[in-house]
């Protein structure tokens, strides 16, 4: 990846660009928000995080893990159990998606007012 | 859509969690953000995110507007001349992808570093 100094997302081949790609993302806000109610595995997951399938928790939790935004417990326990929870960066991103979230939460009347007054042009 | 009080984007009916659907994107971050440094026209927002299409600059642009985000002025002259800025809904939401902006432009180094380390594993 280039590096640009100041990063600026809206130059391509920044780096920057290439993180908002991965975070600006559904899942990974709803994965994130999830984790910060907790330490969980994967079938908690699921159950907090209504309607996400198994193949995208999976896929969500991989990109997340290798971006080092969550770790990956195994204990060597027979079943194997396996706990996800978010690190030191996790947090600070939690930070940034609570704020879309929460702005998706207070704004639902006036995005809905919005599609209304569209659909009636 | 239903309405949940208080709102839950993991609640998969709720309407907020409709509206992370349509925030949470990559192209929706960057229209915003250049939207933040002024009125522009097609042409100039094309120039100003490197990188995104006619035709994906063109349905953001549409589903901006649509959710009350983006105003669409156009002056009666030929040829046309279009033009677009944010709304004060869409200021607001300025301020929360700013956050996730920030975020990426910030932590690049360390989400290299963690990539790296999941690599040589």
């Amino acid at each position: 990846m280039v590096s640009n100094y100041p990063p600026n997302i809206l130059l391509a081949n920044c780096a920057s660009r290439k993180v908002l790609d991965l975070i600006a993302d559904k899942w990974v806000a709803l994965v994130i928000r999830a984790l910060s109610l907790g330490t969980m595995r994967h079938g908690e997951l699921i159950r907090t995080i209504e309607g996400i399938s198994e193949k995208m928790l999976s896929q969500t939790l991989r990109r997340l893990e290798r971006d080092g935004l969550v770790a990956r417990k195994v204990y060597p326990v027979i079943p194997p159990k396996v706990e996800y929870s978010l690190t030191e960066l996790g947090w600070s991103l939690n930070e940034a998606v609570n704020t879309l979230s929460k702005w998706a939460e207070g704004h639902i009347a006036e995005v809905e007012e919005a599609r209304q007054r569209y659909e009636q042009q």
